[in-house]
């Protein structure tokens, strides 16, 4: 059975030329980047030059760029190190409702654990957030402003510019973070031009392997690192370096960035025909922006449970999911902050792109989808 | 130029088998354990597979392994969680004073920040820590003992059943850490057995990449993690499992844990054959224990700068260390807290095996130093 995966928002198959610098680097380049001897150096200069080819993908200077695990990590040292760092001048962290998990779960714990004061800024009903509505919570007591860059699970897209300029003019002090894990390699943008302090992104999103991150920290800002050891990552982010998926990750990263303009009109066909097609189901509902990121797409089958559509089409080799992987089939918060109504969040479906798939994989899953609505049975949610 | 690598407790190249199972992990094999889907749960299974093989090396049950990105963040999961998690009934952690810099370090933030009462014991003057030494400085007070299964400098093998033992006879809810990264396919141990709660591994330092650790975690402790997000790792360690990683070092633990015994006689018969050469010059001081970890030989040779030595022999295609490579050249704390003369200090060398050095390798190293010795201009250190 021929497999199509439309589920590329929740992971990506690792591009066999980048996980063969994985490899080099893991038998051949070994060393330990902070050994003395050459092993030592070779590794070093590796990791300087990936570092180099992020900061150049991303548009940023590569001291500016930190290797972490993860977006996960990435997104926990951005929220948790401004709190600990700057929480005498201020206790208030602004968010929005429609945030990964990774956001979210930090921001709760430290409401909960620290008395932080955390606002969180609903959309509006395409999944967008309002930088004006944003900023009118910022006051002298905000220590940090936190906001993706695109939503993970309708692909609206942010003006973070608009934000870190309108923060920065009600408080000068505010530090703007983006989870930009699902904006890179899908949507045009420079960190320096956003004008954010912090951004977070993951390789695994983009063709490189899970387990590796970066956490952009605009040159002058403090933050408390999570853990303590051998001072690497210039103290933020001690342990010995992975330099083998840091290599995987800045060649990923480099392919991402020369082919983004033709990855962007090959998502943006996928897309034009995915509404083409799906405008010939009336009973379908689209819930994702028009002028969201060209490669995520969701969608509604009232009557048909997520869940049990996302089984029937994966034993038809078709991959999607109902939304965010990290939350497991739960609700979804994202459509549920939408004001969506009820048969549409129990029966959402996520169908994300990359630059792997064919309008052929979309008639696919509109086939098999039409079975599904065929042979299942309605359920009354 | 031929390289002998004998900087092995630093890090060491990648299995070509291990680097192939993250590869068809990385390529094929890709979905996210969190997807609902069948890629995802492949990833799932694979992931699990991993967890019972290291749960089968280190001799725990598979649930109490968890996968994190290298021995840094375990033991700054261990030290940190216990202190976060347990502080009510205590504010003692009591540890060593050769221990590695990550757990140096988050003892000494804790000391500072949260005004922890870190009490560190010194070694005996073979670098071995005395277990009773060690628990009689428990009390109704103390939250962890952390102390290393081998010494990472000069491969001191502590008795950590005892330590545990005694611990726990003192203070029965007292837990035990240890930093287990230089044991794992060197010492025969059984974590059962040592009677520990919480005990830190790292891929890289056999044959592994870097970039995957495990943290075990006794059934029943309670710890606090350090980042928040989906919930993956029961909570302990959120973010996108490594599935490549974590299946890769699994194949590694494995492959360990068979060739144990073989591997133990080959270091046994690679040590005794350094010591025979290294008895043939009078003027080298031996560092390491008698009875210390079979892989780890630590020398001076006073006069010698071991930067300069270092360099000498690189650049004669022999790779050693001073000490950790984590400290990156500072004077080892290791052994200043053995109480050896500073010229002693000033000149150590850590040569540390591998399964692929060979009899000659040493012969190599043994010609380079006396060369060096020739050649080197005597410091006054």
């Amino acid at each position: 059975m021929r497999e199509i995966y439309l589920d590329n928002a929740a992971t990506t198959p690792v591009d066999p030329a980048v996980a063969q610098v994985a490899v080099r680097v893991m038998e051949e380049l070994y060393g330990n980047p902070s050994s003395l001897h050459k092993k030592g150096l070779e590794a070093q200069l590796l990791l300087e030059k990936a570092r180099e080819q992020m900061a150049d993908a991303l548009g940023c200077q590569p001291e500016e760029v930190y290797f972490t695990s993860g977006a996960t990590e990435s997104n926990n040292i951005a929220i948790q190190g401004v709190f600990a760092a700057h929480r005498r001048r201020g206790n208030t962290l602004i968010s929005t409702a429609v945030e990964h998990s990774s956001v979210r779960s930090p921001l709760q714990m430290l409401a909960q654990q620290q008395n932080a004061n955390v606002v969180l800024v609903g959309p509006q009903p395409d999944g967008s957030i309002d930088p004006d509505q944003l900023c009118r919570e910022v006051t002298g007591d905000t220590l940090l402003v936190s906001c993706n860059l695109v939503n993970s699970e309708v692909g609206a897209v942010c003006d973070l510019a608009a934000i870190a300029r309108q923060a920065k003019k009600r408080n000068p002090k505010v530090l703007v973070h983006t989870d930009g894990v699902q904006a890179f390699g899908k949507v045009d943008f420079s960190l320096k031009k956003l004008g954010v302090d912090l951004a977070s992104f993951s390789g695994h999103k983009f063709h490189a392997p899970k387990g590796i991150g970066v956490l952009y920290v605009k040159k002058g800002v403090r933050l408390q690192p999570l853990c303590y050891g051998g001072g690497q990552e210039k103290g933020l982010r001690p342990g010995t370096e992975n330099v083998p998926l840091a290599c995987a990750m800045g060649a990923a990263a480099a392919a991402a960035k020369e082919k983004l303009a033709r990855h962007r009109a090959h998502y943006a066909a996928l897309r034009a025909h995915f509404l083409e097609k799906a405008e010939q189901f009336p009973q379908l509902c689209i819930n994702m922006p028009p002028d969201g990121a060209p490669n995520i797409c969701n969608i509604s089958v009232p009557g048909y449970r997520s869940e049990t559509m996302i089984h029937f089409l994966a034993e038809r080799g078709i991959y999607v999911s109902g939304g965010s992987a990290c939350s497991k089939g739960a609700d979804s918060h994202v459509l549920t902050a939408m004001g969506l109504p009820r048969n549409r969040i129990k029966s959402a479906l996520r169908i994300t792109f990359s630059p792997l798939n064919t309008l052929e994989d979309i008639d696919a899953f509109f086939d098999a989808l039409v079975q599904g609505m065929n042979q299942i049975t309605r359920s009354n949610d």
